[in-house]
Formats: structure tokens, C-alpha cells, sequence
């Protein structure tokens, strides 16, 4: 029996292949403290739990393939207040931000097909775009650099006739990077140019340090026939269990292929669409709240890091990652090493190892991200022991 | 900017494409009664709403990629029961049926691979297949043989080089076909001997009127690690907006294979798939009422198709769907009519028109599917609203 050559291409997710270890590590009573996955600790807002307990209908149907009007609406009034206007035609509910990807990747890519990313980058687009039978070509980023990758000289010669999109994450992850309204329009305009998709993901929308309040490439004034905005509710309120997202755009030539998934598929989930559409009635001092939460998290682990000796790493504007480069030899080995080998009395730490955030060869392999989403006591100690991991393991090195 | 170009061979669901005039009716004042979709009316067990309200913790994460143990060992649990023995890791959660198929079809297909399937068959599998860039090559059947199409020499003429699996679905949608033991380890055989997969949807497992009684594949003697099963809560328990589903194999290189989209779109919704596994906890008495109110409705229908002049069907024995073929010219004007020029007393009629349900050219184009999901009384309106409408409808073909 065989296998499809694409997915034999992909790779396990570098943010959940640890876990056959973990458990391991568990059975023999130690304590993990998880930076490898953007799993917030901070509380769904009780509206959800509330709505799910409120919710009446004897029979949980199917719901509306393109969404159920409620949320298409909470989302249409949400961009509304950040002055982008959609029509709720132009919004498609999704399970989770992930199958907004999945969608969008198979209704624009064929076989050879490029998609241009900065790298560093969300492994989990690899998969996407590898299971549409498309490609990655990176726009090569640097530490030095701030990551910056909004720059014409970098991306035009990247760019030829196999191309159909750039995809970016705006704050970014694995980075923080966060681009400015010049750089916004910059992208589009080159999207526009060469007749491109220009796919955002902004689903940490709400994750931002730089003062600049919430952005969404929704209102600049080139370009919107381009432009594709990726989202979810999964961070924004702390409901990634949720698993509601949607894809978003003006382009009604791709919107009319995507309802094809959208009807294949059936529909979201409906008990969490119900719930999901609740949140978006949350109050304004929620988000303020965990914005602080999350500066001072991050400032934490900059703290931390920057008292490791022969550690890089660049303070990131907004989102929850960061991309640090260790004194080891392999990312990998190292987390393997400390699920196996590794504790302090009695506990360990996950991280995501680097080389799978990168397209290119042999990059990132020193690397980690660290997701700071634990409250700061936690995060404190597991940085501690992210010290202590890489001082007994360099002896191993040796 | 360019759409891939197998989502343009794809269609809309012939399910669902006439939403937009079933709106425009109802805006009207029509009542419409839906025969069109597998919506059963049935009440869900309350046992989800139970433990949706009771779940207790403060953060809605993320689940398990896999699917959370207490789902995985329900799943478990239940096949035990039918005489399948699977190991949790045999298991993936998947959210519903849907995504188990779609992420199958990316597994074992590359471009030019082709699935075999018995016409008519459930039309949304044909977006999958072409999504992973695969073709449905149909097994022909017809109503005057019962739909048969468990027959060797039938299938093994139409296998060749690019055959990648044979998908059937068990008891079927849209014919209400079920295979008997022989003709399960025929499939499983044939698989076996021309190294396929026998992809078996058995979402309609409880819904069987000839007295056989439950039944799967998974206890077939040979073939196990060829065969994989699609299953699902949705029609199971009236459960279809809880979208949890599974892809169930003892083809351990598949399941690895499948586990990285599994990892990339993170996990399945977590509240759904507590709720799913306290479903499995639902009394026997639960089921039985329910197949005695199918096979009603079943009766219900054939007795109300025997009645209309020139039409012709077979009576199912399982799931909760027929085919009938209409004295029409084409089902999908017809269907169209119903909705935009048709009423009687203010009520009309929606069902699925047939040729979605075939791939060879100009096959199904009389026909209908019946979905007989409402209960007696609606269901006897909605056919003799389908009389009336044939009718009319035959009036202005003149």
C-alpha cells in the first residue's frame, strides 16, 4: 500500500513531537513546564462556558457550512471597530485558524506551486502548504536584522512564475515582529504587482507591546482584492480548545472555491460557534489585562535569557515567542536529552526546537522557541531550568 | 491571482448548493421541509449537554493531537463490544467523519491516483479525493441489481497501477445498501491481493432494518492491516454539530503518516470530545427506539414513492437515505422550481438531485436522494409536497 509522496515531505509538528517523551518522562514523576506550545494559562472568559451552558436545542445540528450567523456577525462588528469593513459574504467560519490554512492552501495551490514565507516561521504552514502539493520558498530573515523581512530588494527576486502567494504572520510567530503601516502596504503592493495572494495571519492580533493598539491588514487602501487575513479565536480569548477560527476576504473568486471545502466538509462545530460568537462580547479591560500579563512574561524571559551565558535572542514586539539561538549543538538532541536524561529536583522543561521553523537547510538548528505562556513564578522556574539544561548538557557535549 | 486547478473540478454539495434559494424562499414565508441533508431530528442524548456542563476547567486548551484518552478509550470501549479489538493507538479523533476522510485522501494519494467507488456514492468524498489530487474511478451498479457491486468481477477489471484504495460506505449513503460477511471479506480480499486500501465509512452502523444487528469490519479474519474505517458521532447520537469523528487502522506506517496532519492542525475541538465520549455511555434502549423510528419512516417514504406515477426505488436496509428516479427531465431544475416557483398551502420540498452522486458522465440526472430524517408526519407531507411538485413540475416541461 503506498503512501502520498507529499506527506512522506512532512514532518512531525516540532511543538508536539515530543510528546511519546513527555509521557515518559510523566510515568517516572516528573513535572514538565511547557514553553513549546502556545497553550495561554490565562482563563477562557466565562461568557464561553456560559453560553455553552445556556445553549437549548434538543438536537445539536449541523450548523450553516459558511458559519453560524451569529459569529459571522460578532466577527464582522469586531473588524468593524478596527475600521475594516466586511460583509459577513466575505467572512467563512473555520475549525480553528488551522483549517482557514488548510482551505486556503488547497484552493490556491498546485503541484510546484510556491508560497513565499518569512523564515523563521510556524512549522505547521509546511504542512499545509506541502499537503496542497505546493512549496516553501523562504525569505531569509536574520537575528542582527530584527527578523525584518518587509523589503522589496529581499522578496522581488524571490519571486517568479510558480508563485502564488506570500503568507506572514502579523505580530509574528516564532519572532514578535510586528510590521508597521508602511511595511503593510509595502507587502500588498507587492502582492498587487505581481498578481499574488497576500495571506495574513494575525491571530495574535491582540499580543502587542510596541503601544501601537490592534492592526489588521484589513484597512489599507491598496490591495484588498489580494489580501487574505487568517484568525481565530484560540489566543485572542484563550479558547484554543475552542477550535474556531475563519478566513477572511474580499476576493469573491476565492471565497466561491473555499465554500466548496466549507460545504464538503459540513460545518464547524456548533456548540463552540454559539460560544465562540459570546466571546466577542468580552470587555475591553480583559484584553488590557492579559496584555500586561504577557509584557511582563515577556520581560521575564528576556531577563532570564540574557543571564545564560552564550545565549542570542531579540526581544520581541508582540505575540508570545521568541527565538533564541543556545550554546548546543542540535536543538533536538538537546530536548530529547532533557525529556530523558535531565532534572532538577525532580523537573524538566519543553521547548520547540529550532530547524523546523526554517525551510532552509541546516538553519535553526541551534535554535529553540519559547512560547512565555506560563504565569511568571513558572515561567521563572522553567527558565531556570532551561539554564541548568544547557550547563549539565554541554558537559555531555565534552 | 490563480485557484488550484482541482478546486475547480470541484463542486459545490449538492446538499447544501441550494441554500441561497432555500433563504430567498423562506424569506418569502415558505415553509420548507428538508429531505435534502442527513439532519436527523432526533433528540441528542442529554448525556452531551450533561457533560458539556460539567466541564470544569477554568482554560480551554487544546486537546491531545490524537484525541483525548477519555474519547479514544469510548471509541475503544464500543468496537470491544462489537468483537474489534483496537489499541487506542489505532485511533484518531478527527472532527467528524469528514476530516478522517480528508486527511486519508492526503496520506495515499499523489496526483493521478484513483479510488474506486460503487455508484452512486456520498458526493462530498469527490472533494476530498480531488483536494489530494486523486479520482474517483466508479464501480457501477444499478437499481434492477439492488446496487450490488460486492463483486469481483466488477472491481478487479477497473483496478490498475494507479489504484490506490477502494472506498465503500457501510451501510450505504445514498443507496441504503449492506454488505453480508461473505462480501466483506471479498472486499478485504481483493484489497489484500492487489495491495489497496479498503477505506470502510461506517458511520450508519446502527441504522440497519434486516435484523443482522451491528456490524463492522474490524472483526473480518484477513486484511486488518489493509482496511481502515471512518466513524463518527454524528448520526450515531444525533450528534452531527459536534463534529467528532475517527479514522480507526491497524496500518501502523498510515497511522503515522496521518498523525503529522494531526499534529499540524493542532486537535479537535476539547469540550466536543468530552461530550463524545459521555455519549458512548447511552443506554441500548436509545438505539432501538431509534431504528424502529427509521425503519417507520422508511416504510412512511416507499409507501408514498409507491404512490407517485413513474417513479422507481429500492427500498433501503440501512442508513437513512434512498435513491429514486423521477418522471423529471433534470432533478436539479426541478429542485430549483420547488424553491423558486412551486408552493403549496405556502409549503414546499428540498432533497439532493442525484448527479452529484455519480461520477460517469449524465448518470443520476432523474434521480433524487431522499434523506427520510423527519419525523412521520412532516415526512408524509414532504412526499406528497414531492407529488405535487412532479406534478406541476411535468406540466411546465411541456
Amino acid at each position: 500500500m503506498k503512501l502520498s509522496q507529499r506527506i512522506q515531505t512532512c514532518e512531525l509538528s516540532p511543538m508536539r513531537k515530543f510528546h511519546p517523551l513527555a509521557v515518559e518522562a510523566q510515568a517516572k514523576g516528573r513535572k514538565i513546564y511547557h514553553l513549546n506550545i502556545g497553550q495561554p494559562d490565562i482563563a477562557t472568559p466565562e461568557l464561553y462556558f456560559d453560553a455553552v451552558r445556556q445553549f437549548s436545542s434538543p438536537v445539536l445540528a449541523y450548523a450553516e457550512s459558511p458559519g453560524i450567523p451569529s459569529f459571522l456577525h460578532a466577527v464582522q462588528g469586531y473588524y468593524n471597530r478596527l475600521g475594516a469593513h466586511y460583509d459577513e459574504s466575505e467572512i467563512l467560519a473555520t475549525t480553528g485558524g488551522s483549517e482557514a490554512l488548510s482551505i486556503l492552501m488547497q484552493c490556491i495551490l498546485d503541484p510546484g506551486s510556491e508560497v513565499l514565507i518569512p523564515e523563521p516561521y510556524y512549522p505547521n504552514y509546511a504542512t499545509f502548504i506541502r499537503a496542497a502539493c505546493g512549496e516553501i520558498q523562504p525569505i531569509p530573515t536574520s537575528p542582527e536584522e530584527g527578523y525584518h523581512y518587509a523589503d522589496r530588494a529581499k522578496i522581488e527576486p524571490l519571486i517568479h512564475e510558480n508563485t502564488r502567494a506570500i503568507l506572514i504572520t502579523n505580530p509574528s510567530n516564532p519572532t514578535g515582529v510586528i510590521l508597521n503601516a508602511e511595511e503593510r502596504q509595502l507587502l500588498l503592493d507587492i502582492a498587487m504587482e505581481h498578481d499574488l495572494y497576500l495571506i495574513c495571519d494575525e491571530v495574535y492580533r491582540e499580543f502587542t507591546y510596541n503601544g501601537e493598539g490592534l492592526v489588521t491588514m484589513g484597512t489599507m487602501e491598496r490591495g484588498q482584492d489580494h489580501l487574505v487575513i487568517v484568525d481565530s479565536v484560540s489566543k485572542r480569548f484563550s479558547a484554543c480548545g475552542a477550535r474556531i477560527g475563519c478566513l477572511i476576504s474580499k476576493n469573491k473568486a476565492l471565497m466561491a472555491e473555499a465554500m466548496k471545502f466549507c460545504q464538503a466538509r459540513l460545518s464547524v462545530a456548533t456548540l463552540d460557534q454559539v460560544a465562540a460568537a459570546a466571546l466577542y462580547n468580552v470587555e475591553q479591560s480583559y484584553f488590557d489585562q492579559v496584555r500586561q500579563e504577557y509584557q511582563r512574561r515577556r520581560d521575564t524571559v528576556m531577563r532570564k535569557l540574557h543571564s545564560i551565558p552564550n545565549v542570542t535572542a531579540k526581544t520581541p514586539d508582540g505575540a508570545f515567542y521568541l527565538m533564541a539561538a543556545l550554546p548546543v549543538d542540535d536543538a533536538d538532541k538537546f530536548q530529547a536529552w532533557l525529556l530523558t536524561d535531565f532534572e532538577d529536583h525532580g523537573e524538566t522543561v519543553m521547548f520547540s526546537p529550532g530547524h523546523s521553523f526554517y525551510a532552509t537547510p541546516g538553519k535553526g538548528v541551534n535554535e529553540i522557541r519559547i512560547a512565555y505562556v506560563l504565569n511568571e513564578a513558572d515561567l521563572s522556574r522553567a527558565m531556570d531550568l532551561l539554564a541548568l539544561g544547557i550547563e549539565a548538557y554541554q558537559k555531555t557535549m565534552k
